[in-house]
Order: C-alpha cells, then structure tokens, then sequence
C-alpha cells in the first residue's frame, strides 16, 4: 500500500504515474454477474429478463453455455415497435452473431475494454473464458464498470 | 503543458496526483450536444428520434427550450410492450418528470457527474443553464462521456 501522506522521490512525471495507476486496473477485479438467456428464447422472454434483471444487455448462449450472440436494449426496442409477435419470435433471430461481438479475458486491462466500447460504440463487453465448447460467459464490462472504475481512481487507497 | 519525459520532484504521491488530474476534468470540456423531444412528441416520434440520432437518453423541453423531463430507452421499451398505441402517447405520459431528474452544469466536476450517474442508477445527466424561464438544455454527460475521459487521462499530454 501507498503511504497516504508524506513525500517521496518518484522519479516519474504526473503523466506516466497516471497511465500507471489505470494500467493496473483489470478486468477480473471490476466486471459484473453476466445475465443470459437461452437461444431457443422469445424476444417477449428477453425483455422480461432484461427488466427484472435491470441490466442493458443479454447474452445469448447455446446449452454449453458458451456466447452464441449478444442482446442490447436497442436491438429489443427496434424488435418491439416492428410487426412480429414477440412472443413467438426467438431471439437469435434479431441477437448480434458470433463472431461479430467483441469479447474480453479476466486478465484484460479494463482500459482497453474502454477503448473498444468506444471504437465499436457499444454499451458491453461479456467476459469469456474460453473452453473446448466454445467461449463460456463468465462475466461482462459495461459503460457501468468504467465509470465505477473512474471514480475509484480518487478512492483513498485504505 | 507538462513535460513528456524528464524527472522532477513533485512533493506529491501518486494517488494525490491522480486526485488532482480527475479533479482537472470539467463538463464543459467533455459534455455531448443534447438530443430533445418536445413535450407534444408522440412516444413513436421519440423511438424514431432515438434511432435516428443513436443516443440511449432523449430530453423533453418545453416551448422554451427548458427541461421538462427525460426519456431512456428503458422507459420507450417498457411502452412499447405495452397495450397503448404509440403513434397517440404523447411523450409526457411515460417520462420521468422535473423535479425527479438529475441536472449537472458545465462548470460542475465529470467526476461528481459519475457519482450521481452511479448512484441514482441512471444513464445520462443533462447539462443546463438556468435561466428565467427554467433550465434550458445545453448539454449531455453519459456513461459514454465517463468512459472518454477514462481513456483520455492516459493519453499523451500534447
């Protein structure tokens, strides 16, 4: 740990001390529970998920639970106001396809996470761990995650 | 503009640095133009304009331009589960409305922006200016803003 007060030759300027303290910050230690819904899922299904579970996106999974394919609010609200019965329609019909969705590892650096939540301009990263199955879904890094790990930047390191 | 490389004493410890830097992060250097929908709106002009514009958060103003409530793609997606038509809802129906919304102003700090996004729960803070008529709507801060200036304190100082 830090000493909280005193003063001491670091020998380093603001700025890389800066980039140091945000190259410490990974993946593993902010991410959030992932929530997923099965593929054979109604749209209807989804939305109730969503809502209960008060999160922005879903992850769809295949029965290995490994990422089939990614729902976000906006992909349910264009759903929502279109012709279908969503009670009928299944959600890997409307859901973002492997291998179009962006992933992270654990042991990724939450800045670059941040930077390809700008870069593709999307609200969510799942967490995988890759397996023999596939990619299974362990956690997920949203607009969310960043911003906690924001304001924990000014945190006083106890 | 601080030196790109070089030693010098600061006096100061890493986490006081970082403190400082946050603390160097205003609205009125990060903020995004607001997207408004005028009271009369219909909950399916709002859907389109969401689309249309790309953006997770809509502000209602009235004739003044000034904030009268706010609309997140939470709330468009519950009404359009809903058994209401959407081309004859109007917009004020459904939103959340003054005084329950969070404001910020440009001069006021990104980082306690993040903490009030944090802990009300919520995606985007409009930035306002108060003026005799109410506060009109100059700005937006979002989860999206936060994750730019995350990124941007480990850029290079040019």
């Amino acid at each position: 740990a830090r000493p909280r007060v005193g003063y001491f030759y670091t020998g380093k300027s603001g700025t890389q001390l800066l980039t140091e303290s945000v190259m410490k910050l990974f993946v593993r230690d902010y991410q959030a529970v992932p929530v997923v819904v099965k593929e054979q899922s109604t749209v209807y299904d989804a939305i109730v998920t969503m809502f209960l579970e008060d999160v922005g996106t879903l992850f769809v999974v295949d029965e290995s639970f490994c990422l089939s394919g990614i729902l976000s609010r906006k992909d349910l609200l264009r759903a929502s106001i279109g012709k279908q019965d969503l009670n009928s329609l299944p959600v890997n019909i409307i859901m973002t396809r492997m291998p179009n969705v962006a992933v992270c590892e654990r042991d990724d650096l939450l800045l670059d996470v941040a930077k390809t939540l700008l870069d593709k301009q999307i609200d969510c990263v799942p967490v995988v761990k890759k397996t023999g199955k596939g990619q299974e879904v362990v956690g997920r890094v949203t607009k969310t995650t960043i911003t906690r790990a924001f304001v924990s930047l000014t945190d006083d390191p106890h």
